[in-house]
């Protein structure tokens, strides 16, 4: 298990950033990451336009662990992320056998026309992924997987590379619920952040119902210092609300 | 009016690439946009790490007409988008007498605190945008608009904004839903795209209720341009209904 292992999201896709279609997938691979141990450094949405993924994929596959890819695998003329994909890595294209057999198993004759076939064009030296939902599969080039963009196939195939992924150790997490002012926090907080360099102190202010607050998150892969720097927040949140110098909202 | 007036955004925030915090702002940006005539060209979402925040602003900046970012201009630790982007554009960061005064108006002398003040550090040469909300500004410095992450706050930040951006021509858009497989419409639908290069058509297929089919989503700046190809749209899934050779679903 390697102490952490680095990935990036790269969405593609013109309908999000038009607003169209609001993206669900973002949120959903962040939380698929870190519950086995990997670091979503960077998140990128780009449009369908080649030169643009094609950019994108090389700054990403260049400097992080994973690369996650979501959206423009499909039939129609605007799906062109495998051929992004082939010229960001200098491969060829073409359909591929073991493709363009699931997708005979699936269609009838009649019904796998050119288009559907467009779907079996995979780069060179690909693996495929196995797409559960719709056949058409999804494909590793490198360090680089290409997922559907449709929540649910994207979610199937996720659950295909999951278990083959490296796994880092796993990031655990604690949440303190403070019922007080970010701004009355954040000295004693830094302290603490400053006390814990193993521990990363996020400070998340909220509203609800009129009250006011921040859930304060402890991020560290060391379990000890995590249960060491909740304790000192769980202090801190006690001392100031004791103080009477703090405005209370609960 | 400018033809293009391009975009895009910076979420800054370990909590979005965590997942444990769910984006909100992404789609309501891109609508905005959209609405007021802005591509939004590109999405990043990079943690709260100085240089990863300076290198993706000026990647950004440098490139499209606007940037807009989200996030980390609370009074916490982790909140260090203000000096980040000071970094970025080489300028120095102090306290704002215009930003300090807004805080002196709103917070007691005694809540006031060294934290709070953090609020007023504001790069120089920026110029403040208004947070009605909870008063601790955001600033626009150059091409670069840093916004609160919190949703309601960064709405009421870009409703000042907006009237004062260059607007583009606005893209108008149609959809036609077809109740039918991306598949069997990908072909004809190529060739429209072909003839009218002024528009782009997207193709996004959907479920719902066991029944399958595709939105296609035709966006141009140029009105008659949109109304014909979406009446060879319309045409084309017509003919193909009509046709007896694909499956359909409604």
């Amino acid at each position: 298990m390697a102490a952490s292992v680095t990935a990036a999201l790269l969405v593609i896709g013109d309908e999000i950033l038009s607003g169209r279609t609001k993206d669900r997938n973002i949120g959903y691979i962040a939380e698929y990451l870190a519950a086995i141990g990997l670091d979503l450094c960077e998140v990128r949405i780009v449009p369908d336009v080649e030169a643009e993924i094609v950019a994108a994929v090389n700054a990403l596959r260049s400097r992080y662990t994973y690369v996650f890819t979501t959206g423009g695998i499909g039939p129609t003329h605007d799906d062109i992320t495998a051929d992004a994909i082939a010229k960001a890595f200098a491969v060829t294209i073409d359909h591929d056998p073991r493709a363009v057999a699931i997708l005979k198993a699936h269609y009838s004759p009649g019904q796998l026309n050119e288009a559907r076939m467009r779907m079996a064009r995979i780069p060179e030296g690909a693996e495929l992924i196995e797409n559960p939902v719709s056949k058409a599969p999804g494909f590793r080039l490198g360090n680089v997987f290409v997922m559907a963009g449709v929540p649910k196939i994207m979610q199937a195939m996720m659950d295909q590379l999951g278990p083959r992924l490296t796994r880092g150790s796993p990031m655990i997490s604690a949440t303190v619920t403070a019922y007080l002012a970010e701004g009355d926090l954040a000295k004693p907080l830094k302290e603490i952040q400053d006390r814990y360099p193993e521990v990363t102190i996020g400070s998340y202010p909220f509203e609800e119902a009129g009250k006011f607050g921040a859930h304060l998150v402890l991020r560290s892969r060391d379990e000890e210092k995590l249960a060491a720097a909740r304790r000192d927040v769980l202090h801190m949140v006690e001392e100031l609300k004791s103080s009477g110098k703090v405005k209370l909202w609960s």
